[in-house]
Protein backbone atom coordinates (compact mmCIF):
# COMPACT_ATOMS: atom_id res chain seq x y z
CA UNK A 1 0.00 0.00 0.00
CA UNK A 2 0.91 3.69 -0.93
CA UNK A 3 0.92 5.88 2.15
CA UNK A 4 2.72 8.58 3.59
CA UNK A 5 3.26 8.47 7.54
CA UNK A 6 1.69 11.90 9.12
CA UNK A 7 1.28 13.33 12.37
CA UNK A 8 2.05 11.29 15.86
CA UNK A 9 -1.13 10.65 17.35
CA UNK A 10 -0.23 8.68 20.50
CA UNK A 11 2.52 7.17 23.05
CA UNK A 12 1.29 4.11 24.48
CA UNK A 13 3.03 1.36 27.11
CA UNK A 14 4.64 -0.53 24.12
CA UNK A 15 3.72 1.69 20.96
CA UNK A 16 3.50 4.70 19.34
CA UNK A 17 0.78 5.05 17.07
CA UNK A 18 0.98 7.90 14.01
CA UNK A 19 -1.80 8.97 11.24
CA UNK A 20 -1.48 9.05 7.72
CA UNK A 21 -2.47 10.43 4.50
CA UNK A 22 -5.56 7.49 4.71
CA UNK A 23 -7.90 8.62 7.04
CA UNK A 24 -8.93 4.94 7.84
CA UNK A 25 -4.88 4.05 7.98
CA UNK A 26 -2.85 3.99 11.18
CA UNK A 27 0.76 3.24 11.35
CA UNK A 28 2.01 1.51 14.77
CA UNK A 29 5.46 1.48 15.52
CA UNK A 30 6.70 -1.14 18.29
CA UNK A 31 9.17 0.10 20.65
CA UNK A 32 11.92 -1.91 22.96
CA UNK A 33 9.72 -0.67 26.01
CA UNK A 34 8.70 -3.05 28.89
CA UNK A 35 5.92 -2.46 31.26
CA UNK A 36 4.10 -3.84 33.99
CA UNK A 37 2.23 -3.57 37.21
CA UNK A 38 -0.08 -0.58 35.57
CA UNK A 39 3.80 0.80 34.35
CA UNK A 40 4.76 0.72 38.05
CA UNK A 41 7.80 -1.23 36.49
CA UNK A 42 9.66 -0.03 33.31
CA UNK A 43 12.04 -1.75 31.33
CA UNK A 44 13.45 -2.19 27.85
CA UNK A 45 15.56 -4.52 25.51
CA UNK A 46 16.87 -4.02 22.03
CA UNK A 47 15.42 -5.58 19.58
CA UNK A 48 11.97 -6.06 21.46
CA UNK A 49 9.75 -4.12 19.30
CA UNK A 50 10.93 -6.07 16.11
CA UNK A 51 10.76 -9.05 17.87
CA UNK A 52 7.00 -8.54 18.92
CA UNK A 53 6.33 -7.20 16.14
CA UNK A 54 7.71 -10.37 14.30
CA UNK A 55 5.94 -12.88 16.88
CA UNK A 56 2.53 -10.76 16.33
CA UNK A 57 2.40 -11.33 12.23
CA UNK A 58 3.56 -14.61 12.65
CA UNK A 59 0.83 -15.15 14.92
CA UNK A 60 -1.85 -12.70 13.13
CA UNK A 61 -1.39 -14.59 9.86
CA UNK A 62 -2.46 -17.68 11.62
CA UNK A 63 -5.41 -15.93 12.62
CA UNK A 64 -6.42 -14.57 9.73
CA UNK A 65 -5.82 -18.17 7.49
CA UNK A 66 -7.92 -18.95 10.08
CA UNK A 67 -10.92 -16.86 9.00
CA UNK A 68 -10.75 -13.99 11.99
CA UNK A 69 -10.91 -10.81 10.67
CA UNK A 70 -8.01 -8.09 11.59
CA UNK A 71 -7.12 -4.64 12.02
CA UNK A 72 -3.70 -5.61 10.30
CA UNK A 73 -3.22 -4.47 6.53
CA UNK A 74 0.63 -4.67 6.37
CA UNK A 75 4.34 -4.92 7.52
CA UNK A 76 6.27 -1.79 6.06
CA UNK A 77 9.55 -2.29 8.61
CA UNK A 78 11.37 -4.01 10.62
CA UNK A 79 9.14 -2.37 13.19
CA UNK A 80 5.97 -0.82 11.72
CA UNK A 81 3.40 -1.94 10.67
CA UNK A 82 0.07 -0.41 8.85
CA UNK A 83 -3.41 -1.12 10.33
CA UNK A 84 -7.06 0.13 10.28
CA UNK A 85 -8.02 2.85 12.54
CA UNK A 86 -10.56 1.48 14.36
CA UNK A 87 -12.80 2.90 16.94
CA UNK A 88 -11.25 0.27 19.93
CA UNK A 89 -13.27 -0.72 22.78
CA UNK A 90 -11.79 0.48 25.67
CA UNK A 91 -11.68 -3.37 27.19
CA UNK A 92 -9.12 -5.84 27.61
CA UNK A 93 -10.55 -9.21 26.73
CA UNK A 94 -8.75 -12.34 28.70
CA UNK A 95 -9.04 -16.04 28.05
CA UNK A 96 -6.88 -18.38 30.55
CA UNK A 97 -6.77 -22.05 29.76
CA UNK A 98 -5.06 -22.28 33.56
CA UNK A 99 -4.45 -20.02 36.10
CA UNK A 100 -1.61 -18.18 36.71
CA UNK A 101 -0.92 -14.26 37.57
CA UNK A 102 -3.65 -12.25 39.22
CA UNK A 103 -6.48 -14.63 39.10
CA UNK A 104 -4.55 -16.98 41.66
CA UNK A 105 -4.28 -14.20 44.22
CA UNK A 106 -7.73 -13.24 43.15
CA UNK A 107 -9.82 -16.56 43.24
CA UNK A 108 -7.77 -18.89 45.13
CA UNK A 109 -6.84 -21.08 41.82
CA UNK A 110 -3.44 -22.91 42.15
CA UNK A 111 -0.60 -21.90 39.61
CA UNK A 112 -1.24 -23.73 36.70
CA UNK A 113 -4.93 -25.51 37.53
CA UNK A 114 -6.69 -26.06 34.53
CA UNK A 115 -9.72 -25.27 33.53
CA UNK A 116 -12.75 -27.28 32.30
CA UNK A 117 -13.34 -24.81 29.89
CA UNK A 118 -11.38 -21.61 29.19
CA UNK A 119 -12.64 -18.76 30.99
CA UNK A 120 -13.06 -15.84 29.35
CA UNK A 121 -12.92 -12.42 31.52
CA UNK A 122 -12.91 -8.65 30.62
CA UNK A 123 -11.30 -5.77 32.38
CA UNK A 124 -12.00 -2.11 31.81
CA UNK A 125 -8.98 -0.48 30.26
CA UNK A 126 -8.75 2.88 32.34
CA UNK A 127 -5.45 2.89 33.70
CA UNK A 128 -6.49 5.63 36.15
CA UNK A 129 -8.60 2.68 37.90
CA UNK A 130 -5.95 0.06 37.45
CA UNK A 131 -7.99 -1.95 34.78
CA UNK A 132 -10.43 -3.68 36.75
CA UNK A 133 -12.14 -6.57 36.12
CA UNK A 134 -15.98 -6.04 34.96
CA UNK A 135 -18.86 -8.51 34.75
CA UNK A 136 -21.24 -8.38 32.05
CA UNK A 137 -23.70 -5.84 33.96
CA UNK A 138 -20.70 -3.41 34.63
CA UNK A 139 -19.90 -3.17 30.77
CA UNK A 140 -23.22 -2.86 30.36
CA UNK A 141 -23.99 0.07 32.97
CA UNK A 142 -20.63 1.85 31.92
CA UNK A 143 -22.09 1.73 28.24
CA UNK A 144 -18.89 -0.23 26.75
CA UNK A 145 -20.69 -2.35 24.20
CA UNK A 146 -24.06 -3.69 23.95
CA UNK A 147 -24.71 -7.55 24.63
CA UNK A 148 -24.47 -8.77 20.90
CA UNK A 149 -20.92 -7.34 20.87
CA UNK A 150 -20.54 -8.61 24.35
CA UNK A 151 -21.33 -11.82 23.06
CA UNK A 152 -19.32 -11.37 19.61
CA UNK A 153 -16.34 -10.26 21.67
CA UNK A 154 -16.43 -13.89 23.89
CA UNK A 155 -17.40 -15.91 20.67
CA UNK A 156 -14.19 -14.06 18.78
CA UNK A 157 -12.17 -14.61 21.68
CA UNK A 158 -12.73 -17.96 21.77
CA UNK A 159 -12.29 -18.43 18.65
CA UNK A 160 -8.95 -16.59 18.61
CA UNK A 161 -7.89 -19.50 21.91
CA UNK A 162 -8.57 -22.68 19.90
CA UNK A 163 -6.35 -21.09 16.87
CA UNK A 164 -3.43 -20.30 18.90
CA UNK A 165 -3.55 -23.03 20.95
CA UNK A 166 -3.25 -25.65 18.42
CA UNK A 167 -0.55 -22.96 16.59
CA UNK A 168 1.30 -22.65 20.05
CA UNK A 169 1.06 -26.61 20.59
CA UNK A 170 2.96 -27.33 17.06
CA UNK A 171 5.39 -25.17 18.27
CA UNK A 172 5.65 -27.13 21.76
CA UNK A 173 4.61 -24.02 23.53
CA UNK A 174 1.57 -23.94 26.47
CA UNK A 175 -0.57 -20.86 25.98
CA UNK A 176 -1.61 -20.41 29.87
CA UNK A 177 -3.73 -17.37 28.79
CA UNK A 178 -3.88 -14.17 26.88
CA UNK A 179 -5.20 -10.72 26.51
CA UNK A 180 -6.64 -8.99 23.15
CA UNK A 181 -8.44 -6.16 21.89
CA UNK A 182 -10.81 -5.43 19.30
CA UNK A 183 -12.23 -2.39 18.05
CA UNK A 184 -15.11 -1.54 15.17
CA UNK A 185 -14.80 -0.53 12.01
CA UNK A 186 -17.13 1.80 10.29
CA UNK A 187 -19.71 -0.41 9.28
CA UNK A 188 -19.84 -1.45 12.80
CA UNK A 189 -17.77 -4.90 12.45
CA UNK A 190 -15.79 -6.18 15.49
CA UNK A 191 -12.31 -6.91 14.60
CA UNK A 192 -9.15 -8.01 16.44
CA UNK A 193 -6.98 -5.09 17.14
CA UNK A 194 -3.90 -4.89 18.85
CA UNK A 195 -1.06 -6.92 19.02
CA UNK A 196 -0.38 -10.66 20.31
CA UNK A 197 3.08 -11.13 21.71
CA UNK A 198 4.57 -12.69 24.66
CA UNK A 199 3.87 -9.04 26.50
CA UNK A 200 -0.04 -10.33 26.29
CA UNK A 201 0.39 -14.02 26.51
CA UNK A 202 1.27 -16.29 28.90
CA UNK A 203 3.78 -18.86 27.56
CA UNK A 204 5.12 -22.26 29.30
CA UNK A 205 7.76 -24.54 27.19
CA UNK A 206 5.76 -27.49 27.10
CA UNK A 207 8.74 -30.01 28.07
CA UNK A 208 10.61 -27.68 30.65
CA UNK A 209 7.40 -26.14 32.12
CA UNK A 210 10.03 -22.91 31.69
CA UNK A 211 8.22 -19.41 31.30
CA UNK A 212 8.87 -17.47 28.01
CA UNK A 213 6.87 -14.23 28.66
CA UNK A 214 6.62 -11.04 30.02
CA UNK A 215 6.30 -12.81 33.59
CA UNK A 216 10.13 -13.09 33.25
CA UNK A 217 10.29 -9.45 33.21
CA UNK A 218 7.53 -8.85 35.93
CA UNK A 219 9.38 -11.23 38.23
CA UNK A 220 12.84 -10.44 37.88
CA UNK A 221 13.82 -13.88 36.35
CA UNK A 222 16.17 -12.59 33.91
CA UNK A 223 16.54 -13.58 30.17
CA UNK A 224 13.65 -11.77 28.92
CA UNK A 225 15.35 -10.48 25.60
CA UNK A 226 16.08 -14.45 25.07
CA UNK A 227 12.86 -16.19 26.20
CA UNK A 228 11.51 -13.81 23.63
CA UNK A 229 13.02 -14.66 20.92
CA UNK A 230 13.05 -18.58 21.64
CA UNK A 231 9.05 -18.12 21.42
CA UNK A 232 9.73 -16.35 17.92
CA UNK A 233 12.05 -19.24 16.64
CA UNK A 234 9.65 -21.97 17.80
CA UNK A 235 6.66 -19.98 15.85
CA UNK A 236 9.11 -19.69 12.95
CA UNK A 237 9.65 -23.46 12.56
CA UNK A 238 6.40 -24.05 12.32
CA UNK A 239 5.18 -21.48 9.89
CA UNK A 240 8.38 -22.49 7.57
CA UNK A 241 7.84 -26.52 8.49
CA UNK B 1 -43.49 -24.42 65.86
CA UNK B 2 -42.65 -26.47 68.91
CA UNK B 3 -39.25 -26.98 68.60
CA UNK B 4 -35.79 -27.45 71.48
CA UNK B 5 -33.08 -26.03 71.48
CA UNK B 6 -29.38 -27.73 70.67
CA UNK B 7 -26.24 -27.39 69.57
CA UNK B 8 -24.10 -24.34 68.74
CA UNK B 9 -23.41 -24.67 65.04
CA UNK B 10 -21.37 -21.32 63.93
CA UNK B 11 -20.89 -17.86 65.21
CA UNK B 12 -20.67 -15.59 62.22
CA UNK B 13 -19.89 -11.49 62.55
CA UNK B 14 -23.73 -10.75 63.34
CA UNK B 15 -25.01 -13.84 64.11
CA UNK B 16 -25.08 -17.14 66.20
CA UNK B 17 -26.77 -20.12 64.82
CA UNK B 18 -27.81 -23.15 66.50
CA UNK B 19 -29.35 -26.59 65.32
CA UNK B 20 -32.84 -28.11 66.73
CA UNK B 21 -34.27 -30.92 67.66
CA UNK B 22 -35.57 -30.63 64.13
CA UNK B 23 -32.74 -31.32 61.61
CA UNK B 24 -33.86 -28.86 58.74
CA UNK B 25 -34.62 -26.46 61.31
CA UNK B 26 -32.12 -24.03 62.68
CA UNK B 27 -32.38 -21.05 65.41
CA UNK B 28 -30.80 -18.04 64.33
CA UNK B 29 -29.72 -15.79 67.44
CA UNK B 30 -29.12 -11.80 66.04
CA UNK B 31 -25.91 -10.17 68.15
CA UNK B 32 -25.27 -7.15 68.99
CA UNK B 33 -22.00 -6.73 67.13
CA UNK B 34 -21.10 -4.35 63.85
CA UNK B 35 -18.36 -5.26 61.57
CA UNK B 36 -16.87 -3.77 58.11
CA UNK B 37 -14.05 -3.70 55.59
CA UNK B 38 -13.88 -7.91 56.24
CA UNK B 39 -13.92 -7.37 59.93
CA UNK B 40 -11.17 -5.09 60.19
CA UNK B 41 -13.51 -2.78 61.97
CA UNK B 42 -15.43 -3.94 64.68
CA UNK B 43 -17.93 -2.40 66.99
CA UNK B 44 -21.48 -2.98 68.46
CA UNK B 45 -24.52 -0.84 70.26
CA UNK B 46 -26.80 -2.63 72.72
CA UNK B 47 -30.39 -3.65 71.17
CA UNK B 48 -28.59 -4.33 67.35
CA UNK B 49 -29.69 -7.60 67.31
CA UNK B 50 -33.21 -6.55 68.42
CA UNK B 51 -33.81 -3.85 65.88
CA UNK B 52 -32.15 -5.46 63.05
CA UNK B 53 -34.57 -8.67 63.45
CA UNK B 54 -37.42 -6.26 63.84
CA UNK B 55 -36.60 -4.20 60.53
CA UNK B 56 -35.98 -8.15 58.65
CA UNK B 57 -38.85 -9.42 59.81
CA UNK B 58 -40.90 -6.89 58.83
CA UNK B 59 -38.91 -6.80 55.31
CA UNK B 60 -39.59 -10.53 55.09
CA UNK B 61 -43.12 -10.36 55.65
CA UNK B 62 -43.47 -7.84 52.72
CA UNK B 63 -41.58 -9.87 50.34
CA UNK B 64 -42.87 -13.19 51.43
CA UNK B 65 -46.27 -11.35 51.02
CA UNK B 66 -44.99 -10.67 47.54
CA UNK B 67 -44.64 -14.33 46.33
CA UNK B 68 -40.79 -14.50 47.19
CA UNK B 69 -40.22 -17.53 49.04
CA UNK B 70 -37.28 -17.44 52.11
CA UNK B 71 -36.08 -19.45 54.47
CA UNK B 72 -37.93 -17.84 57.42
CA UNK B 73 -40.39 -20.12 59.81
CA UNK B 74 -40.52 -17.89 62.72
CA UNK B 75 -39.56 -15.31 65.54
CA UNK B 76 -39.41 -16.91 68.73
CA UNK B 77 -37.75 -14.05 71.00
CA UNK B 78 -36.85 -10.67 70.60
CA UNK B 79 -33.18 -11.79 68.79
CA UNK B 80 -34.30 -15.05 67.87
CA UNK B 81 -35.86 -16.49 64.76
CA UNK B 82 -36.21 -19.70 63.52
CA UNK B 83 -35.61 -20.59 60.16
CA UNK B 84 -35.19 -23.06 57.35
CA UNK B 85 -31.53 -25.24 57.10
CA UNK B 86 -30.23 -24.61 53.42
CA UNK B 87 -27.40 -25.03 51.53
CA UNK B 88 -26.03 -21.54 51.24
CA UNK B 89 -24.47 -20.83 48.07
CA UNK B 90 -21.35 -19.10 48.75
CA UNK B 91 -21.99 -15.89 47.11
CA UNK B 92 -23.20 -12.03 48.22
CA UNK B 93 -25.74 -11.34 45.43
CA UNK B 94 -25.66 -7.71 45.26
CA UNK B 95 -28.39 -5.33 43.04
CA UNK B 96 -27.31 -1.74 42.93
CA UNK B 97 -30.16 0.96 42.18
CA UNK B 98 -27.56 4.15 42.77
CA UNK B 99 -24.08 4.13 42.87
CA UNK B 100 -22.07 4.16 46.69
CA UNK B 101 -19.60 2.77 47.90
CA UNK B 102 -16.51 0.56 46.50
CA UNK B 103 -17.89 0.61 43.02
CA UNK B 104 -17.18 4.64 42.76
CA UNK B 105 -13.75 3.25 43.80
CA UNK B 106 -13.63 0.49 41.42
CA UNK B 107 -15.47 1.96 38.16
CA UNK B 108 -15.04 5.35 39.33
CA UNK B 109 -18.86 6.02 39.29
CA UNK B 110 -19.99 9.69 41.16
CA UNK B 111 -21.57 8.52 44.45
CA UNK B 112 -25.20 8.89 43.83
CA UNK B 113 -25.32 7.74 40.34
CA UNK B 114 -28.50 6.38 39.00
CA UNK B 115 -28.19 3.02 36.99
CA UNK B 116 -30.24 3.16 33.91
CA UNK B 117 -31.16 -0.31 34.90
CA UNK B 118 -30.63 -2.19 38.38
CA UNK B 119 -27.10 -3.27 38.26
CA UNK B 120 -26.86 -6.95 39.21
CA UNK B 121 -23.24 -8.00 40.66
CA UNK B 122 -22.25 -10.84 42.69
CA UNK B 123 -19.34 -11.28 45.11
CA UNK B 124 -17.24 -14.93 46.76
CA UNK B 125 -18.11 -15.29 50.23
CA UNK B 126 -14.90 -15.76 51.42
CA UNK B 127 -12.92 -14.09 53.75
CA UNK B 128 -9.40 -15.19 53.08
CA UNK B 129 -10.03 -13.71 49.84
CA UNK B 130 -11.92 -10.48 50.96
CA UNK B 131 -15.23 -11.65 49.00
CA UNK B 132 -13.77 -10.72 45.72
CA UNK B 133 -16.27 -9.73 42.50
CA UNK B 134 -17.14 -13.06 40.13
CA UNK B 135 -18.06 -12.71 36.84
CA UNK B 136 -20.49 -15.24 35.26
CA UNK B 137 -18.08 -17.22 33.81
CA UNK B 138 -15.89 -17.26 37.51
CA UNK B 139 -18.98 -18.79 39.53
CA UNK B 140 -18.72 -21.28 36.69
CA UNK B 141 -15.00 -22.22 37.05
CA UNK B 142 -15.35 -22.29 40.90
CA UNK B 143 -18.46 -24.61 40.34
CA UNK B 144 -20.37 -22.39 43.17
CA UNK B 145 -23.92 -22.88 41.18
CA UNK B 146 -25.42 -24.08 37.40
CA UNK B 147 -26.00 -21.54 35.02
CA UNK B 148 -29.70 -21.74 35.42
CA UNK B 149 -29.36 -21.27 38.72
CA UNK B 150 -27.29 -18.17 38.08
CA UNK B 151 -29.91 -16.52 36.45
CA UNK B 152 -32.88 -17.53 39.22
CA UNK B 153 -30.51 -15.69 41.62
CA UNK B 154 -30.50 -12.52 39.13
CA UNK B 155 -34.27 -12.69 38.63
CA UNK B 156 -35.15 -13.40 42.48
CA UNK B 157 -32.78 -10.00 43.61
CA UNK B 158 -34.00 -7.97 40.58
CA UNK B 159 -37.49 -8.78 42.29
CA UNK B 160 -36.48 -8.52 45.91
CA UNK B 161 -35.27 -4.93 44.55
CA UNK B 162 -38.95 -4.14 43.15
CA UNK B 163 -40.59 -4.94 46.38
CA UNK B 164 -38.17 -3.35 48.34
CA UNK B 165 -37.70 -0.02 46.64
CA UNK B 166 -41.55 0.30 46.86
CA UNK B 167 -41.39 -0.69 50.63
CA UNK B 168 -38.87 1.55 51.36
CA UNK B 169 -40.16 4.34 48.99
CA UNK B 170 -43.27 4.59 51.25
CA UNK B 171 -40.79 4.68 54.21
CA UNK B 172 -39.56 7.87 53.11
CA UNK B 173 -35.99 6.01 51.92
CA UNK B 174 -34.06 5.22 49.03
CA UNK B 175 -32.85 2.13 48.36
CA UNK B 176 -29.55 2.89 46.94
CA UNK B 177 -27.77 -0.89 47.57
CA UNK B 178 -28.17 -4.19 49.15
CA UNK B 179 -26.53 -7.87 49.80
CA UNK B 180 -28.84 -10.78 49.80
CA UNK B 181 -27.73 -13.83 50.13
CA UNK B 182 -29.81 -17.54 49.00
CA UNK B 183 -29.31 -21.22 50.22
CA UNK B 184 -31.15 -24.57 48.05
CA UNK B 185 -33.31 -26.43 49.70
CA UNK B 186 -33.37 -30.54 49.96
CA UNK B 187 -35.67 -29.98 46.57
CA UNK B 188 -33.33 -28.30 45.17
CA UNK B 189 -35.55 -24.85 44.94
CA UNK B 190 -33.62 -21.85 46.21
CA UNK B 191 -35.18 -19.43 48.88
CA UNK B 192 -33.74 -16.36 49.98
CA UNK B 193 -31.68 -16.53 52.98
CA UNK B 194 -29.55 -14.34 55.70
CA UNK B 195 -31.16 -11.01 56.63
CA UNK B 196 -32.07 -7.89 55.31
CA UNK B 197 -31.44 -4.41 57.53
CA UNK B 198 -29.30 -1.62 57.24
CA UNK B 199 -26.12 -3.83 57.62
CA UNK B 200 -26.65 -5.28 54.52
CA UNK B 201 -28.41 -2.49 52.82
CA UNK B 202 -27.99 1.30 51.84
CA UNK B 203 -30.84 3.37 52.79
CA UNK B 204 -30.76 7.00 52.33
CA UNK B 205 -33.58 9.46 53.57
CA UNK B 206 -35.49 10.72 50.86
CA UNK B 207 -36.24 14.29 52.03
CA UNK B 208 -33.03 14.93 53.51
CA UNK B 209 -30.89 12.82 51.80
CA UNK B 210 -29.44 11.39 55.06
CA UNK B 211 -27.27 8.29 55.58
CA UNK B 212 -29.37 5.82 57.63
CA UNK B 213 -27.47 2.28 57.70
CA UNK B 214 -23.71 0.61 58.19
CA UNK B 215 -21.96 3.27 56.39
CA UNK B 216 -22.64 5.88 59.79
CA UNK B 217 -20.76 2.90 61.25
CA UNK B 218 -18.06 2.14 58.66
CA UNK B 219 -17.35 5.79 57.92
CA UNK B 220 -17.29 7.08 61.82
CA UNK B 221 -20.32 9.45 61.36
CA UNK B 222 -21.70 8.49 64.86
CA UNK B 223 -25.44 8.38 65.55
CA UNK B 224 -25.37 4.57 64.25
CA UNK B 225 -28.24 3.30 66.98
CA UNK B 226 -30.09 6.33 66.48
CA UNK B 227 -30.09 5.87 62.82
CA UNK B 228 -31.13 1.94 62.38
CA UNK B 229 -34.21 2.90 65.03
CA UNK B 230 -35.45 5.52 62.39
CA UNK B 231 -35.46 2.82 59.80
CA UNK B 232 -37.38 0.70 62.46
CA UNK B 233 -40.00 3.39 63.24
CA UNK B 234 -40.68 4.35 59.69
CA UNK B 235 -41.04 0.80 58.33
CA UNK B 236 -43.28 0.16 61.29
CA UNK B 237 -45.61 3.50 59.98
CA UNK B 238 -45.59 1.94 56.37
CA UNK B 239 -47.15 -1.85 57.87
CA UNK B 240 -49.13 -0.29 60.44
CA UNK B 241 -51.16 2.01 57.99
Amino acid sequence: MKFEKKDFIYEGKAKKLYSTDKGDVILVEFKDDLTAFNAEKKGSFEGKGKTNLQISQLIFSRLIKEGIETHLIEQISENEVLVQNLEIIPLEVVIRNKAAGSICKRLGFDKGFEFKKPMFEVFYKKDELSDPLLTWENVEALELCNSEEHLKLKEKALKVNEVLRTLFKEAGIDLVDFKIEFGRNKEGDILLADEISPDSCRLWDLESGETLDKDRFRQDMGKVGESYQIVLEKLKKVVES
